[in-house]
């Protein structure tokens, strides 16, 4: 069975999407859907349309098993997920983690009341990790959970330094401590501050003649964002800039450490090292895509998350083939 | 809802799984069954009965919700996970990677006709690091997969070594190539030989007089073993090996590397750091217990292996919890 892929949504996460899909034998693209001008885009498939989000909701449902969802958490996933739940079989990668429950909420009335499989939250983190911090407390039901992310760029941390006055541009990269993390591994289960886990480093394009010095203070002193860490800032030219920080790399570690009945410690790493996070994401979310059409073909109908798919769901080859070759 | 657990076998597994159902609420020991006379075991539960494994297929079926059969993989599990599961539901954790098919078989075929649930190769290799297989040929569709061991004692290797002659007593450890490891976790996926992957070394205990050299000779040249490690023998007194060689630590690294369509490498790192192995072993085979159980509630039955089980039924609490503690 070939499974039918349309994707909403053409930034970062949607280019990967596209691109994913030729890694995976039993997809096919056959829309990617913007709320752009369709004329504005050119996609790397040759072959398939663009056309206009409109499409997916005006007239009958297009022939697509599963809509892949590629916007932000912000403030479009709240509102489009729900809505083309309504309609299609669809995966998002929500991750505002404290507004979760309502945004399963939300999209579980939709898909349950229209018959479709719905799963948000796909993705590394939420997804991934989350899947390894589930797995970490059952395994070490009595131990500690330890999230580390980075090295890598932190796009909302970038974008809060870019609305500074006096900024034209800037790059943020998220670090984890590596002591920290080498105390962990020890399962020496220490207590470990925000600050003491994480540094941040900033790459910032002045404009002429702006105050550096206030533009740095205000970066390390900016509440949530920065304040709780100990943050470097770098002042670079525009063509420093296009030249080593185009990329968005990311990644990081999920540990869970603690002492079994016997007192004996175990510690389980899990951990994620990406030179593309938007390439990653959609690569995953596309593994999730065909657990949903598979669900959906069982008949099973509202919200998912990881946490709900039998792993084998996520794979193209049949069960017989994963038990004698991955087990 | 408390879930009745029964324990087939009390060795280090099942006295592990004895241990671990304190750090389990939902979980309640029903009983430990044995091949030995009962009355030579003393348990460390106070209050529990051991009764002979005949008890278990003699009569109407006792009251237990899942047995968790703590036998051998090489004569014990083929014969008896079949057989136990026409009466219970059971887990096993049967880790002869080769032979897993016929035993799914097997047992699919028994538990399938009596309305039983049986889950096959759980704990983690098989079991875990068969996940993190899977899950990394499901994300990283074009890729290497690589399994480390180590550091850890292996016992089959330390039962091959005490069968030479001369030999008293024996402990052999896996140990992982930590430059291999680099190497695969810089993404340059290269091709690695099994000499390159792991070292061993072996602590012996000789008799009194016996001939070292060819101890160490049949030991480092001993086909499928040995002989494609390079090895490192160590002669000690009996004293030695009980005072440092007693514990029963493993532990190991499942890698995925490759490049996702764009290109951009992806690296996944799973790691295991365990004092002690069984003890590890036993505490996820109850969490697969619970998804046994609750997967019987649901009316399935048949053989089901750890790519069958959504990870939310490895875990006591409720859907809504995981969304919002663990997503």
């Amino acid at each position: 069975m070939t499974i039918k892929i349309g994707i909403l949504g053409y930034g970062n996460l949607g280019r990967g999407a596209e691109a994913a899909i030729s890694q995976n034998d039993d997809m096919e693209l056959v829309g990617v859907f913007t709320r752009r001008d369709p004329a504005s885009l050119t996609l790397a498939t040759p072959g398939v349309a663009v056309r206009s989000a409109q499409d997916l909701l005006s007239g009958a449902p297009l022939d697509i098993d599963v809509l892949v969802i590629c916007g932000g958490s912000a403030t479009d996933l709240p509102q489009m997920t729900p809505k083309y739940a309504a309609r299609y079989n669809v995966i998002d990668s929500f991750d505002t983690h404290a507004h979760i429950p309502e945004h399963f909420a939300a999209v579980d009335k939709v898909a349950g009341e229209n018959g479709h499989v719905a799963l948000i939250s796909s993705g590394w983190d939420p997804g991934l990790f989350s899947l390894n911090r589930l797995f970490g407390n059952c395994f070490v039901p009595q131990g500690t959970d330890y999230t580390f992310w980075g090295p890598g760029v932190s796009q909302g941390h970038s974008d809060a330094v870019r609305r500074i006055d006096g900024v034209l541009d800037a790059r943020q990269y998220t670090l984890p401590v590596e002591e920290a993390l080498e105390e962990v591994r020890s399962g020496s289960n220490p207590d470990l501050t925000t600050r003491q886990k994480h540094t941040r480093e900033v790459f910032v394009v002045a404009a002429e003649g702006a105050d550096t010095e206030e533009i740095t203070r205000q970066i390390v002193t900016m509440p949530n964002y920065f304040d709780e860490y100990d943050t470097t800032v770098h002042f670079i030219s525009q063509e420093e800039m296009d030249r080593d920080h185009s990329g968005l790399p990311h990644g990081g570690f999920v540990l869970r450490s603690g002492a079994m009945a016997s007192g004996a410690t175990s510690v389980i790493e899990y951990s994620l090292k990406l030179d593309s996070n938007p390439d990653f994401t959609s690569s995953v979310m596309l593994a999730y895509a065909r657990a949903v059409a598979r669900m959906s073909s069982e008949g099973q109908k509202g919200c998912r998350t990881v946490f709900d798919v039998a792993p084998a769901y996520l794979s193209p080859r049949d069960d017989g083939y994963l038990r004698s070759h991955f087990l």
